[in-house]
């Protein structure tokens, strides 16, 4: 597969073309930013890691029947996906409460709510990404309520696998961040990635945060917590 | 019936027990609040045209079909109202874009989305009403699926009476907020009011606003407007 132009730079990943126009070749960075863009750095060996996790995550994920944008590892940074025309949303599941919903609303950090809690927030950093509802995000032709219905469907089976995956490894998935596309056949695809960046993971017996908002909030050890993630998960 | 005890004070309205422990007096007042509360002020006589407006329009939804807690204008400011327990949700309409929803997501006011747009605020001075979306509201404890799915219906069905009753007098129903309570029996009624406190109410004519933007945004004739919103509905 060769390496085309450059397509598209995000907070932490470049996208390029391939000489398949329906594949496109995602390069994990080790920039992080917070606060919508507020706080920058970098978190070394960050995009290496990420991109393994999110490998190893995808890999899991496709095997129990979830489709996504993963093709395949290509190296420590690139990883070969499916081109997707992307909804600009952020999908948001909460089993823990936490971060912005906990600020939101006044609830204390790590109180769990009896249902599981899914939110959307429109991608625009313009706008701080703000949290809007269904009928908002069709009315601003984000997308349909059925494309919604669908999206879901599909993030409630992720969570469950992805509740097992951290679970039986003794950590607990506070909240994750997901995004969707639709292919050239208009079937509706997870994106993006699932890391440290993108979900809260506690561990279970210590509570100890192993995800950004060791970044976020200045609590050191970062690389630490995403490797302690990675081991955790079984990478070789 | 017998006006006894003070119960408690909002920002426009103050409720009073009665001698039927079912029943209760709210009294409409003139004071003005915008912004979270951040601007005061009074606009005269509000208290007495709103709980006309509100009288209007309540037997209006009530002779078709929709229970509401008004069971009679007592005088200039009072109504007698069943007792019930508020859900702490203010349950917004919007036919057009305008005010925080344009703000919020960068869409020019004004703007006609094709889908009628629903929205639930968690009533809390403290946190500034934040939207919250029904996994929250379930999450806090405000209300179960079902009630929001009730409440959910009735807003239909109240937003299309009200679009009729305003569009009859040449009025376009921009956009509205209301809450429900529970009544003693556990139905679902319609609280609070419906005047140009509550809704967005612009002359299909000359676009000219007839509502609280007046006050929220300095544009002066306030009263004015509330009264051209009363001879309109048709009071006597």
């Amino acid at each position: 597969m060769e390496k085309r132009e450059f397509i598209y730079e995000g907070k932490a990943k470049q996208i390029y073309a391939t000489d398949n126009e329906n594949l496109v070749i995602i390069h994990y960075k080790d920039d992080a930013t917070a606060g919508n863009g507020e706080k920058k750095g970098t978190i070394s060996n960050k995009g290496v890691i990420n991109n393994e996790i999110t490998t190893i995550l995808f890999e899991n994920l496709e095997k129990n029947g979830i489709r996504t944008h993963f093709k395949g590892k290509l190296n420590d940074r690139d990883q070969l996906c499916e081109k997707l025309e992307i909804f600009p949303l952020e999908v948001i599941v909460r089993n823990i409460i936490a971060g912005s919903m906990a600020k939101r609303v006044g609830i204390e950090e790590g109180t769990k709510p009896e249902n599981t809690i899914f939110e959307i927030c429109y991608k625009n950093d313009a706008f701080g990404d703000p949290l809007i509802n269904d009928h908002h995000a069709v009315a601003m032709g984000l997308a349909t309520y059925d494309e919604l219905k669908k999206i879901y469907e599909i993030t409630g089976k992720i969570n469950t696998l992805l509740l097992k995956a951290f679970g039986d490894e003794g950590i607990d998935l506070v909240d994750f961040k997901i995004e969707f596309g639709k292919n050239a056949a208009g079937e509706i695809v997870l994106a993006d990635e699932i890391s440290p960046d993108t979900c809260r993971l506690w561990d279970k017996a210590t509570g100890q945060k192993l995800d950004k908002d060791r970044f976020r909030r200045d609590l050191g050890s970062i690389e630490e917590a995403y490797i302690e993630i990675l081991k955790r998960l079984g990478a070789k």
